[in-house]
């Protein structure tokens, strides 16, 4: 299922091949966010020119609407979305503890209230695993506990014991042919109970496992540390997936310490904002500097959006708020992120990855907020939950 | 530069070819908008796969933004929004009289405040030509004074002799290499002074002829009527363009008036709001009656909408708001229009455009609003003005 083809010299980064139902996934590996069914802005033919291998869906938002019954008659996520390739889909655990509103924590899940109409509903293991069966998900998550960054030590530990008992009662569950399963590692910046999730997590014997509790609000040092706690008590055999990461030098950095698989909402939300990532950093393609810039957003990029635009033209298309100018950021950076994945498998198969590594943090100059998040801050809410 | 390849023996329909500096444009043909550089929500190579011939551009728009410093130096508005077929430019007058804040109609133009910023601007003849000058496109428009639908009878006047003046003006400015210059025939719903508005344009020889004054308010039968007042005085060897129209059923029936070239706003605006068209008539694709549907918008279309998507799905993204669903409708609707128009010159080609009309206007059931528009009253605004 999971095949480990090579091993970094100079860091813990590793080249894999993860075999799902829909297909072969290529890692390490980045999966653009399609909540409610669509990866905001593109159409699949777009994806699969930014070469997307894998998508993520979302379990709470898709129960809501269109609802279990709607995706049953279409034959499942792949059908209904028309996309053909591997989907994984989260369990909804962080949109319950980050979204809803809960009304109680119980035994065998929670109950809460709809963000959208306030209605009653209920999730919890055996609920979370029937919906991820009918959607029909090359990979399934387990429904988990995810606590805020404010939470306290106390509070990280109930967390953590829950997300163990729930991911027993997950393991019990039936799941759709051929679905893999990832188990989910919470404890927060604690060793300890990183340590502690990592192995009671690990013994269930999943297909996979998610370092989950990062992007939650923390400042980047503590985001690193969760991964280091998680990372050495994680079977090397096994892909290892960071949940809702990151920047692109965050995910190189992470690749170096041994994660295989991210998603994050980073690259198409701010695209709808008209920020645009290149080698050397982000940028807003808003700005007057482009207003007779007829250079291509990145010189020598090969997306369908630079091949054909300026950013005049799409600077232009921004500031008078035409849907074309989002899409053409949204193909852009989505290429973008895909193309840091492939460039550091290339370089993990040619056995330079160090070097890239250095090299691609020299030339990447992150923005002002990143910085003060890696001396402490608090991150903005850009790269946090679902799109 | 216009062949009259064709006419119907049923009707006044005809099939023609116009020749421009980008292309060969088959008549009769639907053009759609593109006001801000960019028809909404659709990117170049979508609209190449709708089968779009032409497209249209605004010079009002464009003139305030980008500006033409911008568009000057991408080398012109092909270039400026990577588009290498064929682009008409209205000439602004529309959206001076019907949009931006009038402060003083000169002899030799209208001064008149942004309607973005209240800066304070001038356009006329001389002006317009010289923003489409510098737009570069196949076609421009020439500067006239188009009056509301509730503008009376000496007021209708008064915009025919400065329409007719201005015109005059107009000619005497120089274009583009290659671009062809359309005069405009006002007059609103009176026979004598469309005959009047046509006989002095005619005289002015321009390279083609459009019929204005129609979609600003107007109830179906005057529309129908503006344009029988003014076809007859329009030469047989010259394309004639009907501005600002119109829905699928009016498109064909005014096809069968004689004319050969439409634009309007209508297939994409509409498209925004979850409304698709069908052979059978428009239908809101955001209804629950497309709840579990897994048939493509219409049934037979080739679209690439319809080629992958259900109705059920589209259903779901337009109820929750994701871009990709008024895109797909966009396309659709765009792909609808053209398909209509390649059918009518099909039939016109075959001889059998009569029983082609006969069954299009049988099985297409207009909206209710469109209906009451035929018994007089006035429309809603979904066709007029700019995108």
């Amino acid at each position: 299922m999971f095949e480990l083809l090579k091993t970094d010299t100079t860091s813990l980064a590793r080249l894999g091949r993860l075999t799902t139902t829909h297909g072969v996934v290529e890692t390490p590996v980045f999966m653009p966010v399609g909540t409610q069914a669509s990866v905001k802005a593109l159409d699949p033919r777009e994806l699969d020119e930014c070469g997307t291998q894998i998508i993520l869906g979302n379990t709470y938002h898709l129960h809501i609407r269109p609802g279990m019954d709607t995706i049953k008659q279409a034959g499942g996520l792949h059908r209904f979305m028309n996309w053909t390739k591997p989907i994984l889909t989260d369990s909804g655990g962080f949109q319950v503890f980050s979204l809803a509103k809960i009304r109680k924590i119980k035994a065998h899940g929670v109950e809460f209230r709809s963000h959208l109409d306030g209605s009653l509903l209920f999730l919890g293991p055996k609920e979370s695993m029937e919906i991820q069966r009918v959607l029909g998900s090359d990979i399934a998550m387990v429904f988990d506990d995810c606590p805020p960054h404010t939470a306290t030590a106390r509070e990280v530990r109930a967390a953590v014991e829950r997300t163990i008992r729930w991911a027993g009662e997950c393991r019990e569950q039936p799941s759709a042919d051929g679905q893999l399963v990832f188990g989910i590692v919470q404890g927060g910046a604690h060793a300890a109970l990183r340590e502690e999730c990592a192995k009671a997590i690990t013994a269930l014997k999943f297909d996979g496992y998610a370092i989950g509790g990062v992007s939650v609000g923390e400042p980047e040092p503590e985001m690193m540390s969760a991964v280091e706690y998680a990372v050495p008590h994680l079977p090397e055999d096994q892909p290892r997936y960071a949940m809702g990461l990151g920047t692109p030098a965050q995910l190189v950095e992470l690749v170096a310490r041994g994660v295989d698989m991210f998603d994050c909402v980073l690259p198409t939300r701010v695209a709808r904002n008209g920020t645009a990532f290149t080698r050397r950093g982000a940028v807003s393609a808003k700005g007057g500097m482009f207003k007779a810039d007829f250079r291509p957003i990145e010189e020598g990029c090969e997306c369908f959006a630079c091949q054909r635009f300026t950013r005049a033209y799409l600077r232009h298309l921004l500031n008078v708020n035409e849907i074309l100018g989002l899409r053409m950021v949204s193909v852009h950076n989505s290429f973008f992120f895909a193309k840091v994945m492939s460039d550091m498998r290339a370089h993990l198969q040619a056995g330079t990855f160090g070097e890239f590594r250095r090299e691609f943090i020299a030339t990447y100059v992150p923005t002002s907020r990143v910085l003060a998040q890696r001396k402490g801050a608090k991150p903005v809410d850009e790269t946090r939950g679902e799109e």
